[in-house]
């Protein structure tokens, strides 16, 4: 009997929680599940729960101990924490973060040890290096002469469940939303030429994306698309893009919360606790004896009085004058306070998560220059079983499964990007509905 | 014989090692500098050199502890060091740099042995403390009714060497200059109300302001005026606002390079050694394969074709081939190299320095509203005798005169906000020429 350690019982390990669980009986696994919770809310009864707190080393190292495997779905900052454990009693580790530097240093350890580390293993990262991995591998088996890489991901609503002018509903973390774009400017190769979009401009630079039956996307540069070269093995590649999705419209209006300074969380306002909403906007504002709020916004940004852009900041509330009664809260939480009243999944309501990406090549014997595209569309069941949950906990959790089965042979630091990985791994996926839709034409000239 | 000590022997320190030298003999002063540099380049016959590393503790120590007083004017990250060895041998010291946090924190011992520390006495902050609390404590002894105070203070280029359509030349450290407005949000108060203007928007929000004799400026918002609230003790004042001065239309200018992304200094650049002034300006504008970068820069930033700004871009240079040569390099210090060739100040020229206050209040017995102006205009000699050097060195000068010979006669940790202070050394900056002119008038309503 091989027993599974899953710390981190929050909503993005329900569907990994439940997949495993599904497979427990048939592989003779034991299911543990570790929070610092007082209770698992998934109340799965294949689950042995224990509270535990990650920090508290002794409790922590007992846990690991006595497991086979251990997956780490907390915050990414503790996985360094669990990764300690798990070298120390050389366990494997499984998790869908980033491998970040301090993950990095186990390496050497890991590799003595012959230990596997698998990291950056859900969505975003995950599902992304996989499906792109493989139509790269494709295009240069072929022998095609590569000429650009796009992706973009995007967790929004089901069109089902759209029921704001935003077209947004949150499904995952509500702070990162807001804090989207602030880590540096966006950097990005076009046609050879290194592009570089700071975080003021970010929103105003995006692109149409049309994905068949879905209809129309816009997408924003995600950070560090550079990185990506070598981590894909596309050196010299003329155009690599990354980004992220939302539905059109959706950027020129939340810029206007970007220009405002109302994204920013460096500092703390001034008497917060007993401001309103309307308060909030207009301490960004120039000040007017006689304007309204409304008008001077409108002026400031140079919004048309006809602008779906009015409609988009009224349904938010911003001109209300509800309190706040947030105490020294920063710009960017004021603004999480307000959107995630607004922007949340209610009861029964759908997510959906898109995944495109867009690869241009010449032909290996016509030279014609050809366009492949392959779409990922989820659509989750309601606010609980979303489609966020599933395509991060999914692929993590197949991943342990074939690993464990001994589909996946490997030792060593790894992130899907390696085709022993991904080819299992996606194929499993698609059985369970995670499929992805892929389309080869000959590229149009733009007009 | 007194002893003064004066750390570091950089341009700034030139006016104020000449005044101390000019009154040596009268006051019987013995005045040493220390630098860390192999020479002193002014060369003052008067002056007992030291080459000393301020980082080297024990021989900090020994030209302290021979001293009688210490002047640092060092960069302001030197002061703790110096300050410590002032506390450890006794000694006073003085500063033209804020009061930070790490020297409060001696403000105890300060005070056990009876020490005099003053900080924050040079031109900003320094005379604008200075002149302004003069006026203050006058309209609150007079028994007004204060509304607002705003105060704008800038380093620019003297009329008759402004020849260049920016009207600025660099007077002090460039890298501040292409920095300035990035550490937060400029943060004031206006009838009331609490306002916040972030760095992408700070180069629109300026304010016109004409002073008498020197025609239109512009002023931007500094940082935290709110802290000046309780410096100035002004609680409950309705309207509070510190600026930065430039000739008109800089800002308008200045702003396309906030825009771009072209003064962020959080992340070095690929290939800046190869890279064009030219390159660098595409590296933010979107891809086209046929546009110029000034039409896509002009497209971008919609400026107008016969836009003044046109005119500033081009005479910078930053359309030109010319190779940076700069080794991972962030945007900020390009911008750094671009300009410090093109705004320097050339043998000869002439810098000045412009201060200005406005307060409005309700007059004690009419209960009309009236507007107190005071105004500062300081022209450099040429560009090592700059104004910049002058208003810089001769607070901090006078104020070490004036405790030598009892004029000042305190102890404690001190900035110039008080009275015993400030009266004595405007009135002697004034015989040097440091004088303000000040305007009472009826307030206008805006039209």
């Amino acid at each position: 009997m091989k027993s599974i350690l899953i710390f981190g019982a929050g909503r993005s390990s329900h569907m990994l929680i439940q997949y495993l669980t599904e497979h427990a009986r048939q592989f003779r696994w034991k299911i543990i599940v570790a929070d610092s919770g007082e209770k698992y809310k998934g109340e799965n009864a294949a689950v042995d729960y224990r509270k535990v707190d990650v920090t508290d080393e002794p409790a922590r190292d007992m846990e690991v101990s006595e497991a086979d495997l251990v997956i780490s779905m907390l915050p990414a900052r503790f996985h360094p924490l669990v990764a300690l454990s798990c070298v120390k009693f050389s366990k494997n580790l499984f998790t869908a973060s980033y491998e970040s530097k301090e993950l990095k240093a186990f390496e050497d350890e890991v590799n003595q040890k012959g230990l596997f580390f698998l990291n950056e293993c859900g969505l975003d990262p995950g599902l992304d290096h996989m499906s792109a991995m493989k139509l790269i591998d494709r295009i240069k088996f072929e022998g095609h002469d590569l000429q650009s890489f796009e992706s973009f991901t995007g967790g929004l609503v089901a069109p089902e469940s759209d029921s704001n002018p935003w077209h947004y509903k949150f499904s995952w973390n509500p702070r990162n939303v807001v804090l989207a774009g602030q880590d540096g400017p966006a950097k990005f190769i076009q046609n050879g030429k290194y592009k570089y979009i700071p975080y003021n401009r970010l929103f105003r630079r995006t692109e149409l994306i049309d994905i068949e039956n879905y209809g129309l996307f816009e997408g924003y540069a995600n950070r560090d698309s550079l990185k990506y070269i070598e981590k894909y093995n596309l050196q010299g590649i003329p155009t690599i893009y990354r980004g992220t999705l939302r539905r059109p419209g959706f950027c020129r209006a939340w810029n206007v919360f970007v220009q405002l300074g109302a994204t920013d969380d460096s500092y703390e306002m001034e008497n917060t606790e007993n401001m309103t909403h309307r308060e909030f906007i207009n301490s960004f504002l120039y000040y007017h004896p006689t304007d309204s709020v409304e008008l001077k916004l409108y002026h400031y940004m140079h919004i048309d009085q006809d602008s779906d852009i009015i409609q988009k900041l009224k349904w938010l509330g911003i001109f209300s004058k509800t309190k706040i009664g947030l105490k020294k809260a920063t710009p960017a939480q004021i603004m999480e306070h307000i959107l995630k009243h607004k922007w949340q999944l209610l009861p029964g309501e759908k997510d959906m998560v898109v995944m495109w990406h867009k690869f241009t090549y010449r032909e290996k014997n016509t030279g014609n220059p050809m366009q492949l595209t392959s779409s990922l569309v989820v659509t989750g069941e309601n606010d609980i079983h979303t489609a966020m949950a599933k395509t991060v906990g999914l692929p993590l959790a197949v991943a342990v499964k074939l690993f464990l089965t001994g589909k996946i042979n490997l030792t060593g630091m790894h992130i899907p990007t390696d085709r022993l990985i991904y080819e299992p791994v996606l194929a499993e996926l698609e059985q369970q509905g995670i499929g992805f839709l892929e389309k080869l034409e000959e590229e149009k000239p733009e007009e």
